[in-house]
């Protein structure tokens, strides 16, 4: 059951400006919700389920101290944002997440500026999961973590990859002595530039890396295109992936 | 000027099925469309643009031998599929790209496995077209080129990249002799192995390479993870940007 009101609450959700005033955000399918749960890395306001969910989960739901509510397959289609909601929807709080400057000095750790696409920001968090990168650091102009299309994007890596929001000038203090690592069109190439560990600047999708941030870079790279046939760059997130590949490979094998 | 039937016309190739029936396809924008038409690689049915893009291109559009009609921007908004129509259309004639056998001896080329969605085919090339892969080979379950979400994300590359349609069976007489390397969970770190000139195998987004491919696999190759810590995949466009970087880094440098 649910109630008018209820539903109400919950697709106000839906819009940017809800979730930030009300500080919750929206977490949907049977995978992401019960990794959510699972994770308790944020605190689960409440679980909508259909009754099948709730058959399978119940265990789970109880013994992490879950509010949880059942519904019908038409209620959950009046709260989802899917074209095909998948059982359940949880409620969570989106409680901040603080810069660590410790993994700062002691990881590479990624900093976003200006990423614009939902499903950039999303994939780039995957991305930093699967390469062991910690923590990503977003510019405050940078797409929301909390909208449904990034979270659905980086697949659950948002519960294993610490992601906060600073502007780059507040955390120049903290990168004293750590390289910073800027991809631009005429730098050394990627494969033959020592990789060390550091802070890897990824830039906006249409206008790389913005001034301000440009003139900090303090090791300029490339990825190197095959020739100048006219291919003009990669998508922010492929470019990312290929960086944070070639810096694996130098640092672990 | 546009008539009510041109309108109609155009509005059919929004969908797959008419884009297949008739042989056409919509490019939109003005980079793409100019890109189209300078690079002669499709022929181009008929151009609609505003005034304002008559104005600049007129020249290019006269010198081509291109058919083109001055629109209003309110028409322009009838026939497009964006939410900002930007200056000018094309309806261009899809006419086969075939498949050259001789690059796949030459050359490094791709086979995408039930690619199913288009932003990732477009991706795809891109990315193909960075490192100098002439040709990539797309399932029949793949999604369609002729996508507009496709062509979008390609970014032009389709023009660059010889994108054709083959069942892998009926490929398989053309690569003896040539390496097949193939994704897979438990395969040999892609830093690690030798990698030469072959074909690379990209599988599907959710369930990587189908098992009537995977049996033609020569060289098993993975993206080792930093660590088992959940993390459980890339996706698919950026798992083909990190293999296409490692061959071009260990051919090229």
């Amino acid at each position: 059951m649910i109630s008018k009101n209820q539903i109400k609450h919950i697709q106000s959700l839906h819009s940017k400006k809800n979730r930030e005033e009300d500080g919750l955000f929206i977490v949907e399918g049977i995978k992401l919700v019960t990794e959510f749960i699972q994770h308790q890395k944020f605190e689960i306001a409440e679980v909508f389920a259909t009754s099948e969910y709730i058959e399978h989960y119940k265990t789970l739901l109880i013994n992490n101290h879950i509010p949880y509510s059942e519904i019908s397959t038409d209620e959950l289609k009046k709260i989802s944002l899917l074209i095909t909601p998948n059982q359940v929807l949880a409620v969570v709080k989106s409680s901040g997440q603080s810069l660590d400057s410790d993994l700062l000095k002691s990881a590479t750790s990624l900093y976003l500026d200006d990423i614009r696409d939902p499903g950039n920001l999303g994939t780039i968090i995957r991305i930093a999961d699967w390469f062991g990168i910690k923590q990503v650091i977003c510019s405050p102009t940078c797409t929301e973590l909390y909208n449904p299309k990034t979270l659905q994007a980086s697949m659950g890596a948002v519960l294993r990859v610490n992601v906060v929001s600073e502007a780059f000038e507040e955390l120049l203090p903290k990168l004293s002595g750590i390289p910073i690592y800027g991809a631009v069109l005429e730098g050394e190439p990627i494969y033959t530039s020592q990789l060390t560990k550091g802070m890897i600047v990824i830039g906006n999708e249409a206008n790389g890396i913005s001034k301000d941030v440009l003139k900090h870079i303090t090791h300029h790279i490339t990825i190197p295109a095959a020739n100048s046939n006219g291919s003009e760059s990669l998508n922010a997130a492929n470019a990312c992936a290929i960086i944070c590949s070639e810096f694996h490979r130098q640092l672990t094998y």
